[in-house]
């Protein structure tokens, strides 16, 4: 039973489940239902597929999300990011329009739910780690250029393609003879209306009396509005007629569920890609959904959102559907128009469900141009260029792999991109990692504190070296210590003793031993005696599974206090009979200063 | 001149050069000359090459590490994990005995070289501590069974191929009916020989009265006196000419100086495996140059090194040579024998430019069984079980990286077994960091100390929530760090205050910060204050460049104690009127223990 309510999260909150939250729920489900059929569509075209795809994401997976996902607020369906990567990934087996290019698409949504779900299964939440803040920030950035600039077309009434933003830029400006001037003028009429919405209709409401909720609604709303507005004159002014690209027809009906073909090549080609959109799409949607858990104090359980966003693929899949994640700003509306349970999401399906039933032949007239303009509008609010700076004053080498993820994604491609991004910084971690802070310690006199010698007035003997590493011992950076003490050792011929202190050693890994046991041996071919001192607990504990404790040509001191008293009493006398003057002592805080 | 020196040490140990350090330095290279001969003709044979490329692999290559390296003892030349190596990746473009062979191994030897020339200038050394040391041991384990396997045809005289394991064994196995049983005599024969000389030759000579540098000079002869043996009784027998397979001409004379071929599509595709040769070689021939170095309290520079190691495979290729690199047995036989500069490397170059003037005609009876025999002998001793029995004690992680490298080394191949061990050691690495080791602390009574409260009697209030982490926050870790704190959130509904306790932070990376930032934010939501404590100082001044700070809804202080004192005075005042008892308090040691 514990097990059914870990996997079926559904079973603990259905059981409260009341007829006040079924009306919150309805509410919430009502406003997103709106706001997703544009986007539905919209993402659908991005990605390359049919607009009724679009919807039929936008059904089962909502269901199955309801069932086996743990946020309250989520809502999964087509997303813009996942859908370019999804155009990406699927247009190098096939052209787009094809059935084999539908096709792809749907093993590719099975493929990445599998994915997922053996991830939540095994508990492998871990990997979406990997993918640093910078390289994210700096992927989804670029991925919002990337797309802008493949909307374009649509909104010049050109064809063009290329999949990288040169590529596209060149095939553009090879069309521009060709632009169609009504579906501009629609285009760029749409668009500027929703940034208008975006920016300025909000205050504009409040400022007729307007409450800020219902200010908001109608700000969400705009997208609707500029679909119906086009769409009407579309139908009017017989546009079709006029050359400009149509939406044309929907099939209506619901989609039927079939089975995704299986093509062991196929689906080994696309085994990467899914990998890829898998922790992206994983990523976006846990982010979203703990942003809002925190807003209540509820919490989410990752490993099990990996479960309910694998589900929700599967079923995308099962239903001729492509890759869902949880999506931020229809989450945002859906958390804000009062959702209160997972159940708001099954009540949406039900709102596309009907939608797919009867409102696609109103949608026959609809432009690209519009569907354009509302990606166009949504991707440039993903655009963070202030992001980019605040990196680049934080940190030099987060903000290398972060420019290295947005010039390989816009130039190269959006799969090279992110792989470039988490190479680079798993690389540069390892780097910095491999060159940690140590510093020669001496005695603050008049205390039992011990300190950096290049930054405080310190004593110390000539025949006891201390040296202080700040950073676990591991294979990147045990060569490195070994280097320091030889090094050390070398330029010192007085030296009697080395000690390593090791306040900060949280953990020393098989190389790390092994660099010790060498140190100790090397030392002692120069009748140095090498000691440690301050190892905390579970090191300790490790430290005895292995031998280099017999080995060791020194002693273990509890308190590097202990080792000076016992190596070098002198100068630990010496520093007793000094009173501390000029020298800046922490009262409270012992631990390593730097 | 300082920029000259450091490039070329040469300029500093020349000066002082006298007539008692050349002596020192001729005799110890008179004696690794006599080591080298059947060595570098055995590795060469390894390597898949003609025997006179093993011998010009020895000359210019030890007089450019004269001139560039930093060790005074260690010897350069052909080594069997790199032989190894280069056998692997040229038979992927050629076949054995054909001229492309040869050029293909020339050109790995010249890339080689530069990588390593281009690592040295760009202070790269740092790559090689990618390698762990269960990597690194797995890898020479495998690679040392694998070799001897590959041996044995020579040593039974049949025909047969193939690069990993099993191919090699089945191979062996359906030859088995080939065997030339006077070959198989004399391998057999050499290779009980060599292991006796190795294992019990030295403790009868020391019986005999000997002193023990003799007995030891006379153990490393083995291998000359075994060629000697067998060449003198193939030549009496003409072996030759009953199936023995022997050595045959070697065209004698010195390499004549030349460049390699430029093949662009040829030089990209062994850029991987060069970059692989070059690592692995720098690796082994730094280890044993620092554990000569410190027996005299000398110090090696390891970017020297690589400079060093990198002029000396470009000479290689410039001479029709293959890559090299530092060999322990040869640099312990040089040390022992008395080297005191680099110098011993350029007399022993006269001495391999002599032999391969005026020996090569006595050499063409040794049967290729003889040095099967010297190789399956010197590799077996780097097998080492009982590193990986260690291993498995100390930590199970390093030996699923270590136990990886040895089953895909000899079963898919060399290659594939370092990346394998080094991708793997790398993810385990990360995925032990993204779990951190953190604690909820309370005050230990009477005192200002914080401990764990899973581990020590301690005293908590309600409404502030003390979670210390123990270790850096990086990518890895940000989420886990989120996702811990919202749990707790959640958790304890009477929290008002969270406090970051950080004496084990080193460092906080751009993803890190972020995830501090979320912390915050979210948390202000749940109407929850967040604090920091025991910030170091670099960690401080870096915080100070992002605007976290003045977002922070709470402060950071200097101690935790402050911390307490100011958020929950009443808990502090509880504490301090509690007399300590049962609480086993350390004295001296007050950084976090566990």
């Amino acid at each position: 039973m514990n097990v059914l309510k870990r996997y079926l999260p559904i079973l603990d909150w259905g059981k409260q489940y009341d007829r006040q939250t079924a009306t919150s729920d309805l509410v919430a489900a009502v406003i997103v239902t709106i706001m997703l059929i544009p986007q539905s569509l919209a993402y659908a075209l991005l990605a390359g597929l049919p607009p009724e795809v679009g919807l039929y994401a936008s059904i089962l997976p909502l269901v199955a999300y309801t069932i086996f996902g743990t946020s309250r607020a989520l809502a999964v369906g087509p997303v813009a990011v996942v859908s370019l990567l999804t155009a990406a990934a699927v247009g190098e087996f096939a052209q787009q329009g094809t059935p084999e290019y539908l096709g792809a698409a749907i093993v590719l949504a099975l493929l990445s739910g599998l994915m997922l779900l053996a991830m939540g299964m095994f508990r492998l939440g871990f990997l979406a780690s990997l993918l640093s803040h910078p390289v994210i920030s700096g992927f989804i950035t670029a991925s919002g250029l990337l797309i802008a600039s493949s909307q374009l077309k649509h909104i010049l009434g050109v064809r063009a393609n290329g999949q990288t933003l040169y590529d596209i830029l060149v095939s553009i400006g090879s069309h521009l003879g060709d632009i169609n001037w009504i579906t501009f003028a629609i285009g760029a009429a749409a668009t500027v209306f929703l940034f208008w919405v975006r920016k300025g209709l909000k205050k504009l409401l409040l400022g007729f009396g307007l409450n800020a909720f219902a200010a908001d609604l109608l700000t969400k709303a705009g997208p609707v509005a500029a679909v119906a507005v086009t769409t009407a004159i579309s139908a009017v002014f017989d546009l079709g007629e006029k050359g400009v690209r149509l939406v044309g027809d929907i099939p209506s009906g619901l989609p039927v569920p079939q089975l995704p073909t299986f093509d062991s090549e196929l689906w080994l080609a696309l085994a990467g890609p899914a990998l890829l959109i898998s922790v992206i799409g994983f990523v976006e949607s846990v982010s979203v959904a703990q942003t809002l858990a925190a807003k209540k104090r509820q919490r989410i359980d990752p490993d099990q959102e990996l479960i309910g966003l694998g589900a929700s693929n599967i079923a995308s899949a099962l239903s001729g559907g492509y890759p869902v994640t949880g999506g931020f700003s229809r989450s945002v509306v859906n958390f804000d128009a009062g959702a209160a349970t997972p159940a708001a999401g099954a009540f949406t399906a039900v709102g596309i469900a009907l939608a797919t039933l009867y409102l696609t032949p109103l949608l026959t007239n609809l432009p690209q141009a519009t569907l354009a303009a509302t990606i166009i509008v949504a991707v440039l609010s993903l655009v963070d260029l202030g992001a980019i700076k605040r990196t680049f004053v934080y940190s030099k080498s987060d903000f290398a792999a972060m420019a290295a993820t947005i010039l390989v994604t816009l130039f190269f491609g959006v799969e090279q991109g992110v792989v470039t991004g988490v190479v680079l910084s798993i690389a540069l971690y390892l780097f910095r990692s491999s060159r940690p802070h140590t510093a020669i310690v001496g005695i603050v006199p008049g205390t039992e504190h011990f300190r950096n010698i290049d930054r405080h007035k310190v004593v110390t003997g000539d025949r006891v070296l201390t040296l202080r590493v700040d950073e676990s011992l591991f294979f990147a950076n045990a060569r490195f210590l070994e280097d320091r003490v030889y090094a050390l050792v070398a330029e010192n011929p007085h030296i009697e003793h080395v000690v390593l202190m090791c306040p900060a050693v949280n953990a020393i890994d098989a190389s790390a031993l092994e660099s010790l046991e060498e140190i100790n041996h090397r030392l002692s071919d120069s009748k140095v005696t090498f000691h440690l001192s301050e190892v905390k607990g579970p090191v300790m504990d490790r430290l005895k599974k292995a031998d280099f404790l017999s080995h060791l040509t020194g002693k273990v001191f509890l308190s590097q206090y202990d080792a000076l008293c016992t190596l070098d009493p002198l100068t630990a006398h010496i520093s007793e009979s000094r009173t501390p003057k000029k020298v800046a002592q922490s009262n409270v805080w012992s631990g390593p200063q730097i």
